[in-house]
């Protein structure tokens, strides 16, 4: 398979710092785009990735799945782009497209979707490598449409901590009354509280601290709950119908599923783990409540929340990095020193 | 308020064997219903509650909650029953009538729900009693008109077994088509083989052991999946739709959890406590798989069953003992020695 040579930033093992590699790009088969990357959003996955914290890493490693760019070549089948048209790829760059989570719009659950990176590319027989590099090259049907008015460096995030709050919000049908609770306030809590609000939801922000408030409330939270205060707790008791819960860490859920309301559910979209401590299925039973996962979200939803995100003019609130100064921004990432996303200026990579 | 005092079964504290108690029924209100009890099933919450296993018992106890009967006498304001229909009573026997539960007819997840024993009645001003006794009195709205096809004995199991099981069913929507797993072979289990076969689905028991295969398939499964069998729980990873899991004491879910389908849930109706071994969050994020509770059912949904059942010509496999016998029949239950439910034949009790 021919290929060519393009600069990205990435890690050869788990303890080095990320640094600028060459990695190839497969030559364009014929319902390919090429994308020169214009910003890239980083993702606390890239940083577990890049550091092999799941145990599963294979190196070299190119982070980034919230990409972002102009179209620069198109194959000779594809129908859906055009040289010049802004795009964006998210976590996903193909699927099976046979199997019925493929059949029903859902290639997040696909047993054999293919990562932006660290997934394999069986055209170049290598990993696939992700958005921090100068371009990529990706089937346009797993390629989406930009609306035209969005701020490009903002859009970015939407790919990943953006879909994966609006596809829970969606499968669990939130909608203008709804009743709506988010824990954590980071990178996808901060898209959770924007959406909800924007889907006309009543939202809720538990939060350990007292400082988030202001902010929260400035993203689109009516509410926000100190849940180490119990007072508030119980003041929510039975409330609510769908939390989203983006805390990346284990933690109690106990003390969340006694605020859902009969028939809620609690939507676990950060933690991938244990549940320790562990659930007590009384309050389960006790209201029909539901502990349930989400994982991003298939290409034709992801493109339905880039439309909404178009047509609410939502974008993520993101401090725009250089290329070479990413190891400092995971370091800062990990103290959750960001509001509320680093997205990478791919122009200093090109520099 | 006035009353009349009926002979029942019951115990005066947790380490007592169960007798012959007598216990006051109150003269009729308007809309009161008295019920000569035929039969009454036997429940594996009627020993817990006995034997205080929740801490929450309040003396003397009469347990039974699965009540059927005939109407021997009609307050002034009833509309629904007449004297000689023969009715059933199951776990409620009164709610606020006021909250959006009760609203919903989930009057099982109102706050102030009276449970048919250990409730309270604000009539009397002391603890409801139960079923193992001559006669009960409830108000019209919790009394349930039983289709006239079907055995007496057999229907009673139906208003807490039954209804714990197909409440969930109904919930999470099965129909013809859909595949259904059962976990457990009791009371609960057996009532959920046969009713999710007769809504049309693909049922599926996981048992620990191979003695069970047959009597499965005579009460509804398509198969039988040894849950110890490796080979075998791999043949049906990401499989069902709903898994109803009656399994009465703690148990590890994580192995159901894979079997789930996307979108799958798996409902906990037997079990009340925490999750030992915790759960672990990574397939349910990876299938947008849901583990949830469910509380036997509201009026409405049970007078459903019950037409459901005379339509379909379903009961409760029942062994019918004596009233004197209850204390016998409790140990066999905790060995799991019944096909599949004890159900008290009530003229022992009035001989």
């Amino acid at each position: 398979m021919n290929y060519t040579v393009v600069k990205a930033f990435g890690t050869e093992s788990s303890n080095a710092n990320l640094q600028l590699l060459e990695i190839k790009r497969r030559t364009l088969l014929g319902k390919d785009v090429e994308i020169d990357i214009l910003y890239c959003g980083v993702c606390h996955s890239d940083l577990h990735f890049a550091r092999n914290d799941w145990g599963m890493t294979q190196y070299p490693v190119v982070p980034g799945h919230e990409v972002v760019g102009k179209v620069t070549q198109v194959g000779s089948e594809t129908s859906k782009y055009k040289i010049g048209d802004i795009v964006a790829v998210g976590c996903l760059v193909d699927s099976c497209r046979s199997c019925q989570n493929c059949k029903d719009d859902l290639e997040q659950y696909c047993p054999e979707w293919v990562g932006t990176y660290g997934g394999f590319d069986k055209h170049l027989q290598e990993n696939t490598h992700g958005g921090y590099s100068e371009k990529i090259v990706v089937d346009e049907d797993f390629v989406l449409k930009v609306p035209d008015n969005l701020d490009l460096a903002g859009i970015a995030p939407v790919l990943c901590a953006g879909i994966t709050t609006w596809s829970p919000l969606r499968h669990w049908k939130v909608k203008k009354g709804s009743k709506v609770a988010v824990v954590g306030l980071g990178g996808l809590g901060h898209m959770a509280l924007k959406l909800a609000h924007a889907l006309g939801a009543d939202v809720t922000l538990f939060s350990r601290s007292t400082n988030k408030i202001d902010d929260a409330k400035a993203l689109g939270a009516d509410r926000v709950i100190i849940s180490t205060d119990q007072n508030q707790m119980d003041s929510v008791i039975n409330t609510f119908d769908v939390i989203i819960d983006t805390v990346p860490y284990v933690h109690d859920l106990n003390p969340y599923i006694t605020t859902l309301n009969t028939n809620g559910t609690l939507v676990i979209v950060g933690y991938l783990g244990p549940l320790d401590p562990m659930l007590v299925t009384v309050p389960m039973i006790m209201g029909r409540k539901s502990v349930a996962g989400s994982l991003i979200g298939g290409i034709a939803e992801t493109q339905e929340l880039l439309d909404f995100c178009g047509k609410h003019n939502i974008t993520s609130d993101v401090e725009v990095i250089n290329m070479q100064n990413i190891n400092e921004a995971y370091e800062r990432m990990l103290k959750s020193d960001v509001k509320y996303r680093f997205v990478i200026d791919m122009k200093s990579l090109k520099a």
